[in-house]
């Protein structure tokens, strides 16, 4: 089916929603229909959000994670714990686990994880600047909080590996969050008591099943 | 439950995408989150996409169909039959005949529907200047083509009495929509036949119960 649209510029700004993951053509129409009816300061506002954001904002030069500053607020706020370093794959990660309030600690965002299908290797994830971090000597505990996917498994796998050799204590976040499922939609109250329940590495993988 | 925003300018972005229909909290972050793993051409790409069409889009001085010039090209186009006017709430649901490849006559965009709880009455959407269009004397049959919904049948109903004093037949789409569908996602062969089937207004109505 060939969409005849009346306008190129109208096409021209529904193809660029439509790249967007999960919005379909007619989705892409009624967006930006709606956006054609706002008024000019709405869609300014609308516009330069994107392009500021992406302008502007700075990841933090310890844990990876989005930041307004050099440093960001987690990281820079002397009330947390920062002997203990949370381990999670994405930005979207640390907010579900803040929403949780059970950890006080510090974060370490690997900004992806290890899947040899999509071609990324260790070296495509922060994985060498947490172990500086470890090596530093202020953290006594990693905790791994990634995916309990065969990804997710890989990459504790190889940092626990990477960790060994210094003297730090690496646990993983108890999975009361089913195996297969994603971090990121599982709901705070079971997120919150698998940080809790967090057992060492070592253990953990004794009790599951291959 | 509250959100902690790693960064005002990640909320910020957030905020504005959530106001787009249909768009929920999580998935704006989502869709953010795609757009910040963009290079920075396409993200110019799409913020520009939309400021250019607010900014650069006109509407047909005819039938009110979006355009990129001041004349649309359906209206501007010599081979259509100028004499049949079909009358649509708006842009989408020209788009949707035009996929039919049914309908070789022009458009007449309302830009709404009457209805009263909304406040939109017909001063508000362009029925006057389709009644303007019937007057000058080229169009022989309106067609209406408007949801077989409450307010669609009121606007149908003030249409046809607006254009009775005139020498133009008046005639509405087959319901071979189902009643209460509304037009923009009706299949095509659905949508294609019921222009084809399109019976006198008088006619359609006595066959229609109350």
């Amino acid at each position: 089916m060939s969409s005849h649209y009346p306008s190129y510029l109208l096409e021209n700004a529904v193809n660029e929603f439509a790249k967007l993951p999960g919005i379909g053509r007619k989705t892409a129409l009624r967006l930006v229909l709606h956006l054609l009816r706002q008024d000019d300061v709405s869609l300014e506002n609308f516009a330069s959000a994107i392009a500021t954001l992406k302008h502007d904002v700075k990841y933090c030069s310890c844990c990876h994670n989005i930041s307004d500053s050099e440093v960001c607020a987690i990281c820079s706020d002397k009330s947390r714990d920062a002997s203990t370093v949370c381990v999670v794959e994405n930005i979207k990660e640390v907010m579900a686990i803040e929403n949780t309030v059970q950890f006080r600690g510090l974060y370490h965002v690997l900004g992806g994880i290890i899947s040899p299908i999509d071609g990324i290797g260790p070296s495509d994830i922060e994985i060498s600047s947490l172990v500086d971090r470890v090596k530093s000597g202020e953290v006594t505990e990693v905790i791994l909080a990634l995916s309990a996917t065969m990804e997710g498994d890989t990459t504790n796998f190889y940092i626990y590996r990477k960790l060994q050799p210094y003297n730090v204590k690496v646990s993983i976040i108890a999975r009361g969050v089913a195996i297969g499922d994603e971090i990121e939609y599982a709901d705070e109250i079971t997120l919150g008591r698998s940080i809790i329940n967090r057992t060492p590495f070592d253990e953990s993988y004794k009790t599951v099943s291959k």
